[in-house]
Formats: structure tokens, sequence, C-alpha cells
């Protein structure tokens, strides 16, 4: 402990995937909307940008706020928001300054909406069963929250059941279809949807041939070890980990100084452990505490002091636990938005 | 979204949970010295501090500056730290401003400190089964730091064991049979214990009668869903909750502001949910994503925009999220070593 734990960024592996997503945005000629939650970086979304992104995806209004301050200026706010009263002024303000889309998925919901500079995205559910109306229900809440004085721009969907093991390709499916009749739904309402938008990183690579005029994942930028063992990615695509010292040797494990308040406790029922450790593939994060990560290691164990890369379950919640980036070969990057959830 | 969601803390709990612990320990004759990870409030370790607690005992170097800078003089470091240069400078200047002690399990972790302006107490595993040598073998570690040159100031284990259903009780009596054995093996190699150092919220109303001498629960100022779910507290005594908007009804489920970002992602084995509802016991969190919960409510749901108060399932991950409390009644508090965490 001291300098550890820390975030450690490999900036040539992050060009990487970042030209890759484009790629396969580009072959299926739709646009790029990476999300931004999961970096909460300007000089990352600056590179997501100039390998061909659109525009930015943000989760909150302070996201919002941080990355038009620092210059980007088409921002979906992904998110079915409750707008009271302070958070009209900001949005307002917001609004005045950049192209702004924000989620809705019910006209009570959208009528605090009403004459603020903006435009909605419906949102609706592909089988997450999280937000969102039904697909057919689109063309209703559509026409219900263009009444209201309210500019309906499309429809968008976060098909997050990607996130099981064999599910990736189904979900996929789940989406485009559930997009298609919400969009046929808009149509009939005599709202059509310009934009149809969705996307999550283990889904996207399957977006050939669907009804998607927009890609929104996040966490391909980075890579973490739900994605490897989703089997969207391999360890050579990761390009952020958290650096750990190995501060016990007891009873034969290795125990870092990387727990919880570092690398985030997520943990799915499918998930093989607490996260993983770049280039010892066969170890084991099997018990984490807030300041300590326990791990199964086969073979020769790493000496006590030693360094070891470790690398997050879910890397969204790992970098919103650190204030900066080290980036292999020296320098740091601000994590500009970590924090800023509201 | 827009205010919420945020940290709420209710001061009247808190003190009177803090008012509770402080008896615990004084009717078993033990020095209470609570750990300051859960809160990082200067605040509330003065209160703490009014109330007859000892000193402090703090996870990581940047919370023991924090402490120390805030003027708090009795500080142990319950971390058995791997001390590089650059630690070392760090622990100097906290040493010799304050009474300052940290753990240790390994001579060669030991050889670190040698010269350091500060004292040791042994780590031995209790049946937490993370670090800590086992207690037999406390004296002759004990032993070897002393001929080191480092002075050792006594022998501390956390039974974290102790967070399992029906598993408290048992805990306790594993943490006092292996404290005891390890004095008694202190003792014997002629390095006797002054501080014999145990506890977690979960374990420590079974302190008295233990040979224990200083006790270090942490969760107790606020209490959380798991201690909630493990028997430890009633609804009553949670002090801290996280108040969430309702943003979305859809299928008719609870959806609100408050993800992962916000309650942190911790969810045992044996926990009903990652999280739960204050004041509808019988409401499940049953989802959990960065920025919403999603919630099975009983009855009649909340409406879309109203508040909500949340219960995390872990009370100290959730409070490093966030930057400052916000007081029942008014006012504020920072989280003022939040994301301290090396």
């Amino acid at each position: 402990m001291g300098s550890t734990p820390l975030l450690r960024l490999d900036v040539a592996v992050l060009d990487r995937n970042i030209a890759a997503m484009s790629a396969v945005a580009g072959t299926a000629d739709v646009a790029l909307r990476p999300h931004a939650k999961t970096h909460k970086s300007p000089e990352i979304a600056a590179r997501q940008l100039a390998a061909g992104a659109k525009g930015l995806t943000v989760a909150t209004i302070g996201e919002a706020e941080v990355f038009a301050a620092a210059g980007f200026d088409d921002l979906f706010l992904a998110y079915p928001l409750w707008v009271d009263a302070d958070a009209a002024v900001r949005l307002r303000m917001l609004g005045e300054r950049v192209s702004l889309a924000v989620g809705c998925d019910s006209p009570t919901s959208a009528a605090n909406l009403a004459g603020l500079p903006l435009e909605v995205l419906v949102e609706i559910d592909s089988g997450h069963r999280r937000t969102g109306v039904a697909p057919d229900a689109a063309g209703q809440l559509a026409a219900a929250i263009t009444e209201l004085g309210v500019r309906v721009r499309g429809v968008f969907t976060f098909p997050g059941h990607s996130y099981t093991p064999e599910g990736r390709q189904a979900a996929a499916k789940d989406e485009a279809d559930a997009l298609g009749r919400a969009a046929a739904a808009m149509a009939d309402a005599g709202v059509p949807a310009q934009v149809v938008s969705g996307g999550s990183t283990p889904s996207a690579e399957f977006v050939q041939g669907s009804p998607l005029t927009e890609l929104r994942p996040g966490v391909y930028v980075f890579g973490d070890a739900q994605q490897v063992e989703l089997g969207t990615i391999g360890f050579d695509q990761v390009a952020l980990t958290v650096e750990a010292c190995v501060v016990s040797l007891a009873q034969g494990r290795v125990i870092t100084d990387a727990g919880s308040k570092a690398l985030g406790a997520d943990r799915p029922s499918w998930a093989s452990g607490y996260g993983r450790v770049l280039e010892t593939p066969d170890a084991r994060i099997v018990a984490l505490s807030e300041h300590h990560s326990t791990i199964e290691w086969p073979g020769v164990l790493p000496d006590l002091g030693s360094h070891v890369l470790l690398v997050p379950n879910h890397v969204c919640n790992a970098v919103n636990l650190a204030e900066r980036y080290h980036l292999v070969g020296g320098g740091t990057w601000p994590v500009a938005a970590r924090g800023r959830n509201s």
C-alpha cells in the first residue's frame, strides 16, 4: 500500500479497442454514440470522436455537464429522467449550449420536459426488464409526448440481458426485433423515429442487418473480466487494470491491497470470481473485502511486495472509484466525471 | 435525478448507535477503537471519542493522514502493510505527529518498518481466512519482529466470518479462543501483548468475558441491510440511507435512480437482495445497474417522482461513493476521506 491500488491504462490497447468498434459501426453503417459513463474522461471521449463517433451517451445530468464544459456538443442522456425544478434549470443551461436528447418512458415524466431545449427518445424494453415500455406501446407513448409539445427524435433500448453467457446473440436479436416493432408503431402513430438506438458491448458485434441507426456501447474501450468471461473479448483487449500490491501470503494464497473500494464489488452469478488476474488466467479472486482481494494462485506465488495487475469484473464501477488514470509509459488523465452520478 | 441519489444521515439515530456501542464496551471493560473506514468523517469520529472511544482504527495511510490532520492523535492502521519508500515517508510523518500502530503478519513485511516511529500489532487469523498467521504462531512472529528492532504492542484479528446468518456468536467464540491462544504464545515467547484487539459489528455484543482488551467495530454507527438481515440490528437502528427518486414504474415495479454507483454492488450470497427499503420491509431490490435499482414493491406503488429511502447492503462502500452526508433537518458533513484508499 502507499502508491497502490491504482488504475493503470494501456493507451495502445485503448486505441485499438476504439478503432475496432468504429469499424464495427462503419461496416454496419450505423452511427456510434459511445457511453461515456464507462470512462468519465474527456481525453478518451475525444479519441472516440476522432475515430468517427457521432456524439456521446451519458447517464446523468452531472456527466452531461462535465462533457459539455469540455466542449462536447452532441449528448444523449440515455435515462428516463424525472425532472424536478433543480434538474430543469440544469437541463435548460445544457440544452442552450449543446444538442441534447433525453430518455423517457412515461407521459407523466414527459410533462416535466415541456418547454426545455431538448428532444426525447422514447425508451422500450427489449428483454432486460428494467425501464421502458413494451415495443408495441412506443407509438402511443410517442404520440402522447408529442401532444405535450415535446419533440420526439426516436426510440432507444438497452439490451442488458446480453450480459449472460451464451446470451449475447439472442439479446441482439431481441433488441433488433423490439426496435423494429417500436419504430413501426411510431410510424403508424404519425411520429416516425429518426433515430433507432441500441447497443451494448456484448451485443454490438451482431448489429449488421438490424434496424438500428445508432450504437451505444460503453465498456469496449477498456474491456473487463465480465467481457472476457462472456466471450466478447480476450485478455489482449483489456486496456485497464487495477495495479495492486501483494501484502500477505497467508495460508498459501495471495492477498493484495485492491479490494471492493478499488475493484468494485460486482459479481454476477455466472462470474468465476471477483475479477481476474492479467497474465495469470488460472488465478481466481475468491474473496473480496474493502481493502483485500484473496487470490487462489496456481504454481509459484508472487513475492510479498510485488505488484500484480487485476482485471475488474465491471470496469465502469472501478473507474468511478478512482481520481485518475495512470498511463503506461507515464502521465495521468483525470477521471473528470468521477462521482458525478446525479 | 438531479438532487438524488444522496446520502441521508439521521444524526439522532447515529448518536444512539454511538452511545449503545460505548455501553457495550464499558460493560465489558474493553477499550473502544471504532473503525473510521465506515464513515471517513472527522465529525462522526469526534462524536465517537466524546462518547468514550479511546482512539480510531483506519484502513489506509490516506485515511490516517486525513484523521491526523483533523487532530486525532491515536491511530491504529489495522492492515498488514507492505511499506515501500513512499509509504515509509508518509508513515514517518504520521508517526512523528500521532501515536501510531500498524498491523503485520510476516517478518518480511516487518523489515520495512524498522526505524519508523510506530508500533506493531501482529495479525492472526481467527477463522475468516484472509490475512494473519495461525494463533499459535503469534509468539514466533512477535519474537522475529522484535528482533528486527520493531516494538510489538499486541495482537489483533478481524472475525469476518461473523458476517453469516447464525454465525455471529460462533465467530465471537472463535475470535476469543484464537486471541487467547495468541496472547499465551506471545507471553511464552517473551513478548507479552499489551493490547488484544478484535471485534466487528456482528460479533461485538458477545465480547463480555473474552480476552479482548480492545474492540474495533465500524458499521454500527450507521447500520445497513446486511446487519438487519444478520439480526444484529433492527431497521430503527439504521441511521444512514440513500435517498432515491422513483424514475419509472415499468412492468409494475419501482425503478429508482440509486444504482451501484450510489449503493455499492455488494451482495453476499445470503442477502435477500441488493439492499432494503426503509419503512417498506417487504420490498426487495431484485436488480441493480449503475444508475437503476429495480424494486419489487408490495401493495400500492409510490408515485413517479417521489423519493424513497434505500438501505445499502454494505454501508462502508456506499459512503465511499459520495462527497457528503445530507443531515436530516439540514446541513451537510463532508466524507472527508472519501477515495483515500491507498
